[in-house]
């Protein structure tokens, strides 16, 4: 019945986690569990598959392409959730329409994104974020940063930054210069795939004056500590994006209170991928991985897609990623260890039960050898099996 | 951009899990995930998509049918894993190859079933298991039922029974009986559906003599404590069916080892819906629910079907069954209360932020107000929001 070599291979973009990964991530989702939970938010769980009509609400269709989808046997297109705060913001709008406010609501999930296999990026991977729900303010902002700077401690790691930006910002500053639609969104998409050159072009071919080329030119050099707001509030003229300097000052000054200011920059070139954000936006890295370990901000306008308007705040990190960080930072846990492997001589099975059972009643991992064995055997056994200890009955 | 209702539904067969019925989720698996481990079992996860090839390997191809089915890029065709067992035989057979013998492994999956909406059937839903691959003997199987019961104790279940079956015995006297195969299968789906009525119709349709019908008939009624194998003993000839019955008296005499066989009566008509189990076979079930919360057995020729021959042993529960088994029996848990409400007066957010974090810090589950109010509403939220102690800045 063996039939080609492929029944072993598995999907492009698709990973097992062996013993060692999974235990890996195991312990950084207990510990995002319990960090969660510890600051009051409720876990969910979603379905992994959606109506598309659902999944593509609001911004959402701009991923359409990326989703694997398929049909139900009424022919209805299903498609693999790409992300989780759409399938929380379905939830929130119905089951939970009338919870009291605010929601505050936690998962960790598989998603899923349709890819080529030459494009290496992974089709299934686990994320852990909140959404935070009916609070329009800062307090909820800098609450979720610091969630997510206190997960990302929580799961092992020590060194990262937080680059934090306005979406309000640069959208004031369009604004105020006066840009269409069309060339608003060539911006955006420069400045999110940080293509400094093709930022530059699509801004020399406008006929705006020099002033207004220069300072849409230096929003992605916009970086730094507290003082760079100070200078970037000095570039500007309109209401917008002042308040959207002052929005991060008023997170800032809050996040110095929760201790955690020195993980935290500014940085007004950050739009995230994701078109739906109105506030607020931030990043994880860490150093030596190129891509965010985390991701999220402020989406006050995605509810209303769904009937229920509300605005909300929240983030994503990615469980693999993490993990990846761990790693190079050489932060990765020790192979787990077993405590004791018990072995028996022939005829003592039953003792060796006994014993194995006795052992993890009082709080031990305990392996027992399934058939007799002489001691020395059980030895070398119990070390491949990576007990730290050997128990012998006979 | 809110288009129709429909988009806040979710597809037929698959579920929400809000914060009462995720936390219960979560404590199930954690409890799970901690026993497997302290048994010495180490936990994997495997791709939620697989190969339509691989799933198919061997007996799987019953299930094609029940399968969410799609194209890669490539157009290769993929589809989302029916069970678990298959996946884990694949990894077994490919990057485990060369591990040590025995594999004792476990997992806590999503599986998904392509139904009709009619059926009322879960199209996705979760199981927790393990596969034990190596051992040959009845020690494996003894263990592999002995933490079967220990997970379900430890998810909180006290009463429940394991059937427990042996299919050699039942193809010994079939084999006995020289019945053809095709009335072979015939009999054992009728005997899988428990459907006596028509397991008597396809009986007496044989030409056999009137006491291999009647021996045939009786193999289903065969079920009761340790006394039974003796009188399913003294009913056979074949030498298969009575290793059958011998095996199934081993396990038994380990399992009273274990102390746990009071959990356990035999029931020689329990088949299990897969093709794949050469051995014991058995079921958990739990009073007031009509289908088994747990089901394993031995299948030692699957892994040959991945070019892998290996003996092997395992079980899946499935965690809604155990949630809904718990809360037939009364035993769910509480609603998951957290400890303390921080509130604040108008301008003590920054001391508010101090004292959360100091609480948290000290293990508390705390949530944070988000905005200054005043201390009567500060009582009313913090009951509202489920928290046990108001903590009122001021």
């Amino acid at each position: 019945m063996y039939k080609e070599e492929f029944v072993l291979e598995i999907p492009y973009g698709t990973r097992d986690f062996l013993p060692q990964e999974a235990a890996e991530k195991r312990a950084i989702e207990t510990a995002l569990a319990g960090t969660f939970a510890k600051w009051g938010y409720d876990e969910v769980v979603t379905p992994t598959i959606e109506y598309l009509d659902t999944l593509t609400i609001g911004n959402g269709s701009v991923l359409e392409p990326h989703m694997f989808k398929f049909f139900d046997k009424n022919n209805r297109t299903l498609a693999l959730r790409h992300e989780m705060t759409t399938p929380i913001a379905r939830m929130a709008a119905s089951r939970l329409k009338n919870a009291d406010l605010p929601l505050k609501l936690a998962y960790i999930s598989s998603v899923y994104r349709y890819e080529q296999a030459q494009t290496g990026r992974q089709c299934e991977f686990y994320q852990a974020g909140v959404e935070l729900m009916g609070v329009p303010n800062a307090a909820a902002d800098a609450e979720v940063i610091a969630l997510a700077i206190e997960g990302l401690q929580q799961s092992g790691l020590q060194n990262f930054q937080i680059c934090l930006g306005q979406v309000a910002f640069i959208n004031g500053v369009m604004q105020q210069v006066k840009l269409t639609a069309k060339i608003q969104s060539a911006i955006k998409y420069a400045m999110e795939k940080r293509d400094l050159v093709g930022l530059g072009n699509i801004i020399d071919d406008t006929d705006l004056p020099e002033g207004s080329k220069n300072l849409l030119k230096q929003i992605p050099l916009l970086h730094g500590q507290e003082e760079m707001l100070k200078k970037a509030y000095d570039m500007i003229v309109n209401e917008q994006s002042k308040r959207a300097l002052d929005n991060l000052q008023e997170i800032f000054n809050l996040l110095k209170v929760y201790g955690v200011a020195d993980y935290v920059s500014f940085d007004l070139g950050v739009i995230r991928d994701f078109g739906y954000y109105t506030g607020m936006v931030f990043e994880a890295y860490t150093p030596g991985l190129g891509f965010p370990i985390c991701g999220g901000g402020r989406y006050d306008h995605m509810l209303s897609d769904f009937g229920n308007a509300c605005p909300a705040t929240g983030f994503a990190m990615g469980i693999e990623r993490i993990m990846l960080a761990l790693e190079r930072q050489g932060l990765r846990k020790a192979m787990v260890e077993k405590d004791i492997y018990v072995a028996y001589q022939e005829g003592k099975a039953s003792q060796a039960i006994e014993k194995v059972m006795e052992l993890r009643l009082a709080g031990k991992t305990a392996e027992l050898a399934l058939r007799a064995q002489d001691k020395a055997a059980a030895q070398k056994d119990g070390q491949a099996r990576k007990c730290k200890q050997l128990v012998y009955v006979e």
